[in-house]
């Protein structure tokens, strides 16, 4: 372009525009239309840096202090003792010490910056670390909520369904874990069924089995049916978090399963999880020094049993509330904690783990979404390179919400839109389009508004944004009542991927035999 | 602090804390604790840029080109014309074109980079500029909504109501202007009632009348009954917004207020409004460029009119449905493009106004809060110097909501605190504390926690964060209605700062003179 076209006028007359059919010709075009699904969000913006190098250096020295002067313990499993004592660290009773720097070392020589996690479906394979982001939904209630049936213990019945309605948000990029917890069924066996259920109702990447060896072998081998005993040796299939019991304590439930994994070449998310004022120091700073120690110490015992396996520096960090004790969740400090982390990652070179859209609501209102917004927007700016719970989470983590999952999940797209960041092509520019409608005219119906309107801004599934008038009309509703449609839409339009049924058969059998091999037990 | 200092225990036993009278005691002190209110925000965190030099630069450009080879119109004020022929812009009809660079020079040439707006309560005059935020309620809407009345036609009462809760909200930092349009007052006069309201109930900076030279006038007298005709004359009072008619439209109604205030040394904020798709591009780029160019023609006016006047640029820029053509809010595209605009603002050289916690929603919902913590987040990371509509926003301006009014305070609550960045003294960092809980223990009733709980945490006034079993034996209330309790309680609580009594009858004799010079009329 070399001159603004002013004197081509580029507005369509409101008649004869038979080719497209108008305005509700476009409106039902756009409706209809479904926006390319990306398997993850490639970020297109720079993380936002709350620590200066200077603040950034006091952290990592004061992490690198409490590994050598208070060190972490490992509980009630003396062959990770033995680990550290052969690398070199300080080992008394239960206690491990750590020179400074020793961890950080140890992870840099080999923890890649960057892998892949495969999906049964090629197409919904994830990048994990870069700039790269994979959103997955609510990990852990025991309870679920919806609008219908209000506030109840889940079921394997409820799981199977907010797999399939997670399987249909195009905002999600992976088919999770306990998406819920079902507690109807025996709390030792139901780690098979709920693996089994993701790969039979998802083509997503999923999760392991989270507590202990035993069960983190299980999903291993299932997952060696799926993809083939070659394939899961030499490529990750099962993501897996290991959470720590901070402040600075590793039990063996985690570490059992985190060496399974990481034996296995399967990625490992060293997650202190921690809410300041209880299980950390109730200020930020002392709060982000723990969790880097813990999650240096963790990484670093993953990187000692297998050099080179994958691994995430993990943060789930919230406050409590000072009246009660009571967990809090979108907080002013839950937002330093988590970009003072996302920094810290980086710094280290692994990809970074971290949480979404917690709230301490008991329903899907306003609190929710302003908890929520808050949560997952500083994910995002801190750059995680996965973000688990960034839909559904309610009530600190007791529920996971019907309702609030496609609110959340919109959320989603929103954040996947904005981190596409700012297009500046000269379509984008406009400057013709300005010329064509110019001073005091209006853009609605101009060739340029026609010719981008299905691209041009992204759709909101849940905001109502029409006339008090028409919403009236309408029924009145609330953006949870709107929702409650929306799920239960998407339950219905499910569409199952299928699955080959000679894996399924195998699968079938596998579990079984693992169902008949032990009692039932309703504890862990 | 030489070795962190594990051997000294600083965790209190459950017993013997008569001194603090024990967790009841810390919570009946954190209850009645009020947090020292900030007159504004001064971030201590860095903008998010969104552009990078090359970006800017072509948006500069097109400006630049936009501004030259389209140029802007100024509709039925002939010594406009002359202001901009007399300066060297071309001027043909009520089209003005500029040679590129030129508003940026005029502008860069005198406008201050940032002025203090006076409050007739010292404590309350707020800095505008630099790393600055100052908080306004919402502006403009014709109706009300609460939870017992609905949505209904907004009245005087209301707008003295709404003033009053506003100046108990200690996360305000402004009384605002058109908290709502009382429509039971005739349209030519309310604006003398409305800043009777502010003055009298409020000791907060407030706005001058928006609309037209004679209003801007009555406005300017009324501050000199105030503050007195010289501190008028050499001091900001009155905080003002003058709307482009997007796009490339500046009409009399708005320069005639904007020449009444630049001449009295009064701060204007140039502000494009547009929804693109309708009065911008259906692209952020392109929006962007169309509303810098405006920006800059409408500061380089008041810069002409008298230069050194305070100015902002200023940005009132969202989407539209592109199935309805309704406005929508706390869009992915509003936070690009005020991001945007927040960094052109910075690099003219200017304040940047903008706005906060808009939404479509006609309730105080899950939409109404993800699209205002959107918002306003946004708008904070833009580095915005005043954001109004903080509070309040719903059904894309139609209404003032009470609920949403302090759900929307407790968010601008949290952002004060997010921006404080984070604390990096030695008590923040915790060591001795990590130290003294050591491995596996807790830091509930620990030493560090317990003198530092009352600062720890932002405390958040709408947030439930309790047990489901006691969230329902307390009436399980969502937020909306937990909201309704707390503006009653605001406006319960409501403490008079009182008036001078002699101004306040120089007030009423002046309101009423102007009344009586005029037939009402209910149309502007």
């Amino acid at each position: 372009m070399d001159t603004i076209k002013e004197s081509v006028s580029d507005t369509v007359p409101e008649r004869g525009r038979s080719r497209t059919g108008g305005r509700s010709g476009r409106v039902e075009q756009r409706a209809n239309a479904t926006p390319p699904r990306k398997p993850f969000i490639n970020r297109k913006l720079a993380p936002f840096e709350i620590l200066n190098e200077e603040g950034l250096n006091l952290i990592e020295g004061n992490a690198d202090r409490l590994l050598k002067e208070i060190g972490m313990e490992f509980h009630d499993d003396p062959e990770i003792l033995d680990i550290f004592r052969n690398a070199g660290a300080d080992v008394q009773g239960t206690r491990v010490r750590f020179e400074p720097g020793m961890c950080r070392k140890i992870i840099q020589a080999t923890a890649p910056r960057e892998f892949q996690q495969h999906a049964r479906n090629p197409a919904n394979t994830v990048t994990i670390g870069g700039n790269n982001t994979v959103l997955c939904p609510a990990w852990g209630p025991p309870f679920v909520h919806d609008l219908d049936r209000g506030r109840r213990y889940a079921t394997y019945a409820d799981f199977q369904d907010l797999i399939k309605i997670h399987q249909m948000i195009p905002h999600l990029h992976h088919s999770g874990g306990v998406v819920c917890e079902p507690v109807d069924l025996p709390a030792n066996k139901r780690h098979l069924d709920m693996l089994y259920a993701h790969i039979r109702h998802s083509d997503r990447c999923f999760m392991g089995a989270f507590i202990g060896g035993m069960r983190a072998q299980d999903a291993v081998d299932m997952a060696k049916i799926v993809f083939g005993e070659d394939f899961v040796a030499n490529n990750a299939v099962l993501y897996n978090v290991s959470n720590t019991n901070a402040p600075l304590v590793l039990d063996a439930n985690m570490s059992g399963s985190l060496k399974v994994y990481a034996r296995n070449n399967q990625p490992v998310a060293c997650t202190p999880w921690t809410l300041a004022g209880a299980m950390s120091p109730v200020t930020v700073a002392g709060t982000v020094a723990q969790v880097l120690a813990e999650a240096l110490a963790t990484l670093c015992l993953v990187q000692l049993i297998n050099p080179g396996a994958p691994c995430l520096m993990g943060s789930f960090a919230s406050t409590i509330s000072m009246q009660s004790g009571a967990p809090t969740f979108g907080t002013p400090e839950a937002g330093k904690m988590v970009l003072a982390c996302g920094q810290l990652a980086r710094r280290l070179g692994v990809p970074f783990h971290t949480v979404g859209t917690l709230s301490a609501s008991k329903v899907p209102d306003a609190q929710a979404e302003q908890e929520a917004t808050w949560g997952l927007m500083m994910s995002m700016l801190a750059g995680a390179n996965i973000v688990n719970h960034a839909t559904g989470w309610l009530e600190g983590g007791l529920v996971t919400g019907y309702e609030k999952t496609v609110i959340d999940a919109d959320l989603c797209g929103k954040v996947s839109a904005f981190f596409d960041g700012i297009d500046l092509s000269e379509n984008a520019q406009a400057l013709d389009a300005i010329a064509a409608v110019g001073p005091g005219s209006h853009f609605l119906g101009s060739a340029h508004t026609q010719s981008n309107f299905m691209s041009a801004f992204y759709l909101s599934t849940i905001a109502d944004n029409n006339s008090f008038e028409q919403w009236s009309s309408e029924g009145g509703l609330d953006a949870a009542q709107r929702a409650n449609r929306k799920w239960k839409q998407l339950l219905e339009s499910y569409q199952d991927p299928g699955l080959d049924p000679a894996i399924d058969e195998a699968l079938q059998a596998f579990i079984a035999k693992r169902k008949e091999s032990m009692p039932d037990q309703n504890y862990y």
